[in-house]
């Protein structure tokens, strides 16, 4: 029996062990922007640690950071190998709304052929798999086929300052000839994907202030500024009904897609609008309707708020004009544009959108750069064979609409190629109640993973 | 010494023992709107109804109704004598934001010659200085001088269902010759007022819905409906940036003013445009500038966004579309208007306004007409004597812009003269932190009430 049917069959004579180890750590409530989670963050760092020196890497560690921990292990088996570097991170998304979840979020529950848990598919599932696949090279071949460093970050939910400032300042100990991540999702079960293109990301808050105090509506309304309605109306102005940004100095920015990749989102031959609109439960798409779908998610900038505060939004009638208000709001961008220039160029149309009466201050509260991968490489040729040797069929290379601004900084500061091999389905709602990874994902990704090691060649 | 002037002295050597009473019934947080207070409220209730046995009314009763209870107390003097109904309500607003209370708010604080508590000004201290006025007529003249019915509600803040309930299946037992209340503001604390008209209120929700389920901005971003833009939208096409409402059947509906109100209004001889602005800490007002600030508050409708609910607004920086989200939006009117028209009339335009790709659903929270009273009666002259004797200046009438459903249900119920006179002041901040009650209002509050009582004479 070859090396990778073996390893296969360890994988599955493991499965469930694997999917074992996966509850235990998906148990841990490692959320990282709450701070009263801030010990289940340590705590879900503690248990990957000791589940690398389990697999046997002869080097894991914590390293402390400003924030929370970075865990890095290494298994150099061979200086003539070539060293991957594997990313992944640790931390989840907080939960609300919490009555929308079908079984408690961080009770993993099986259901249906899936593992149903808050940080299931993003992205522990995920570096749980390429953990499984590690471990059948461990045990089937008593060693790794490459050298392997592994960095965890538990601030990916958070803005990602730590792992960025760890990056920045250690390139040399994080050498290495390729970097995997697999924290992206596929077409569909069916159809795989590697990704080619990350859009970037500027998050924001938006406060708006009015008067001194809260004011009573009945008493002030009709005189009084209310910096809830004049959100509305610098948002609405911002961005249309039709989805264009009023930015400007945007629409020059832009970069226009390769006749491929337009052609490709044209066509849509993989028929993904029709899959977009069952994930989402409608029958129209809101946006820019001049461009096809896939291209809106995949190169077009956007500007969505994500939720306003300020005023009374509990039970009852409570007739406040609160006197400030704060919305959020985050803009995707494509990969070439930097989201610091895009702040200022927000911030110039939030002063010139402004109706008058308000003051309003806008704040950068994270921002990172998209990336744009070219697929033309031995690392990615690996992937994708291995791929479809588990699959059954070809990778479409695509450009995602998340953002991952690790990816983008690896890209830049150790300029080896990014394999964006994520095994996620579209339908796993991170981010939302009741996100959930497919078993049969995990599985296959184990494998996929176990031959990509197998597969790497220097070249 | 005269009556008045001996209950004047009476007032004076216990007034520190009135003090006394008002903090002990503001320590009890009665949040009608919130149901983990129900007990508080309840005990509120019953802590008026001690205080009125204490007094001397011989009839005092806690009427359970299908809410919060009302309390009515009934003291029979002489059948020849007319017959006062005084209203007023124990419950409060709640008190987020929190942080923003100098003092704990339900700790009654005297500082700076005022009572700092929630539910000081509205509309407990207004209710104990009337209690003051009648005990100082029932320990120094040993009886009333006209029959007095009161009844006290506990649900004013929270739409004030069972009162309503109440007044329109026993009129016959609230029969009354005028009606009191004592929950408005005057100009300022040299100028005194009389209200004459109160606007109406209609308080909505307006749900909007987008996909099935909350959506991650990077998957999605570019073809999710975000019903926090809808909401955005919508709100800036109902009500624009000159504080226009955009509702067709609505200017023709607004009544014209008196030609003495509308010059009273342009001239502002008290300035109170000079009072609101340094009210609010603004130095320029929002709203219809073709219409000056006195009708924008006394006549004018008004459209309000109090709050959104939706998506993610904690710290942190989750990139969610959220399924749905809920705008609470009220209108002001004037009193000709019947809220419940209104409010079809908002649905129509909340249609015809959503952008495509929602569904939409508005919800009447409540709805309460608009009162307006014509000062040409013998109750409210002795109301605007009393005033006059105890503050040295007579009362202007004027409109306030805020509701008192209640008002309206007696004028039409009862068809008797409503006397608003409250002793509140503009910079109260009721319904908002730190709301607090001029002790020196307070106390000029209770002689002028005890004025009046005397000087009602059946016409």
């Amino acid at each position: 029996m070859a090396g990778q049917a073996k390893r296969n069959e360890y994988l599955d004579a493991n499965f469930d062990r694997m999917v074992g180890y996966l509850q235990e750590w998906l148990a841990i409530p490692s959320i990282s922007t709450l701070p009263e989670h801030r010990k289940d963050v340590q705590q879900a760092a503690q248990w990957v640690v000791e589940r690398l020196t389990a697999i046997g890497f002869p080097e894991t560690t914590l390293i402390s950071t400003a924030g929370h921990p970075l865990v890095y292990g290494q298994w150099q088996v061979d200086k003539q190998q070539p060293t991957l570097l594997i990313y992944g991170h640790y931390d989840v998304q907080p939960v609300d709304p919490l009555p929308q979840w079908s079984s408690p979020p961080f009770q993993p529950t099986l259901r249906d052929g899936n593992i149903y848990c808050r940080g299931a598919s993003d992205d522990k599932g995920q570096i749980m798999l390429v953990l499984a696949a590690l471990e059948a090279w461990a045990r089937v071949d008593a060693t790794l086929p490459v050298n392997v460093k592994i960095l965890l970050e538990g601030e990916e939910e958070a803005g990602g300052a730590a792992v960025a400032d760890y990056v920045l300042n250690h390139p040399e100990a994080l050498h290495a000839d390729a970097v995997l991540i697999c924290d992206t999702h596929m077409v569909n079960a069916e159809q795989p994907s590697i990704i080619t293109g990350l859009r970037g990301i500027l998050y924001t808050e938006i406060a708006v202030t009015g008067a001194k105090t809260d004011l009573h509506s009945g008493s002030y309304g009709g005189v009084a500024p209310n910096p809830l309605h004049a959100l509305c109306l610098l948002i609405s102005r911002l961005k249309g009904e039709d989805g264009g940004i009023n930015i400007p100095q945007l629409a020059a920015a832009i970069p226009p897609p390769t006749p491929i990749e337009k052609q490709f989102w044209q066509d849509d031959p993989l028929h993904i609008k029709e899959d977009l609109l069952a994930e989402m439960g409608v029958n129209k798409m809101v946006g820019e309707v001049a461009y096809p779908p896939l291209e809106r998610i995949g190169l077009r900038p956007t500007l969505e708020v994500h939720g306003i505060r300020g005023g009374f939004t509990g039970e009852g009638c409570k007739t406040v004009i609160p006197a400030r208000a704060v919305a959020k709001v985050s803009m995707r961008l494509p990969a070439n544009l930097d989201p610091r220039k895009v702040f200022n160029w927000l911030e110039e149309a939030v002063l010139s959108n402004m109706p008058a009466g308000y003051t309003v201050n806008l704040t950068n509260m994270h921002a990172g750069k998209g990336v744009s991968v070219n697929p033309d490489n031995p690392y990615i040729r690996a992937a994708a064979e291995a791929v479809e040797a588990t699959f059954g069929s070809l990778p479409v290379f695509m450009r995602e609409g998340g953002s991952i601004p690790i990816a983008a900084l690896f890209a830049e500061v150790l300029q080896v190629p990014i394999v964006l091999m994520g095994f996620g389905l579209p339908d796993d709602t991170i981010h939302a109640p009741n996100e959930k990874f497919s078993l049969s994902q995990f599985r296959k990704g184990m494998k996929t993973v176990a031959d990509f090691l197998g597969r790497i060649r220097r070249p």
